[in-house]
């Protein structure tokens, strides 16, 4: 429950990065969130740091990725409520989980905008940074998203950026840019 | 993860109600809570609330119930450091869990204020506004802190309120005597 009586909204949203494991969502999430910080306090959730300190003993089962994603969703809209930019970096995989996530943000009024972090599997594959692709391409990883288990690509994401092909400070500047475009964020100012 | 550039810590603090089922922590929170809404974004983490988006499928043993308080304190410092007063009004009996959230808080700056909302058992087995005293009296409901399940009183909370024979406007005012004493609430004006 919350109370603002005698203020306005101070104009928190949530930034909802989507993508495959390794495809850079955290990453990305680092490179725009000190562009932000300087008109809002910034939070980023991301994965890992979710499921320590809240979802600790969900599993991947589909309905466990929709607790914990449930989960992120409630604490991002309860940041963006206190005036927060709240970042979300979890793979987030089914769509419609996603969606009413974001349809209990924008009935609250909170701007909710989605970015698809594209990778091509062949290029996580190959990149692997944690080594977790060879391993579950060796069925040694149930419910490994985007071998063993779905990935749902949003219908229509506020911002597509690619970590193939593209630099990740070009990607942030897409970002920002819808930012700047939706009015979340003031228009650059070049000297 | 959050980032603080350019603006120094808004004033953000975490009220924390404890207490009986029933002692009044949820009524106490929701008389304080319009005083300090006129100076920052509010959000009251009640125990049921909680329960529901955060804590679903955890049960009350002591291990449930210590997860149940860390997920609050997580969410509250969280809600602190973006500048809001987090109120939470959970049970949280066990004296040790409290003390480590209010570590978490303080060692980040975060000012932790512990309210302990006293009751005679008696009161709240008279009182029994939900039927929840009788029943675990009779032996129906395990582990129902104070009957079956231990409460552990703080040691030395910031304030403590009895609803025995206080009236809630007088409990409030405690509360917010204390916010204003350490600077966390303006001081009233009289017209």
């Amino acid at each position: 429950m919350s109370f603002e009586q005698s203020q306005a909204r101070r104009g928190g949203f949530v930034l909802w990065f989507t993508g495959l494991s390794g495809a850079g969502k955290s990453t990305l999430s680092r490179a725009v969130a000190p562009h932000l910080a300087a008109e809002r306090h910034v939070e980023i959730l991301d994965g890992d740091e979710v499921r320590t300190h809240l979802s600790r003993g969900l599993g991947f089962s589909r309905e466990d990725r929709d607790v914990n994603v449930h989960r992120i969703g409630f604490v991002a809209r309860l940041l963006a409520r206190a005036g927060a930019a709240a970042v979300t970096a979890a793979i987030s995989p089914y769509r419609e989980t996603r969606d009413e996530v974001r349809r209990h943000c924008e009935a609250e009024g909170i701007p909710f905008v989605e970015v698809h972090v594209q990778a091509r599997l062949e290029t996580l594959v190959s990149r692997d940074v944690k080594g977790l692709y060879a391993r579950a391409l060796a069925g040694e990883i149930p419910h490994f998203t985007g071998v063993s288990d779905p990935y749902e690509p949003p219908a229509a994401p506020e911002v597509t950026v690619s970590s193939d092909g593209e630099e990740v400070a070009r990607s942030a500047e897409k970002v920002l840019a819808h930012l700047r475009a939706r009015g979340l964020l003031e228009p650059e100012v070049r000297a």
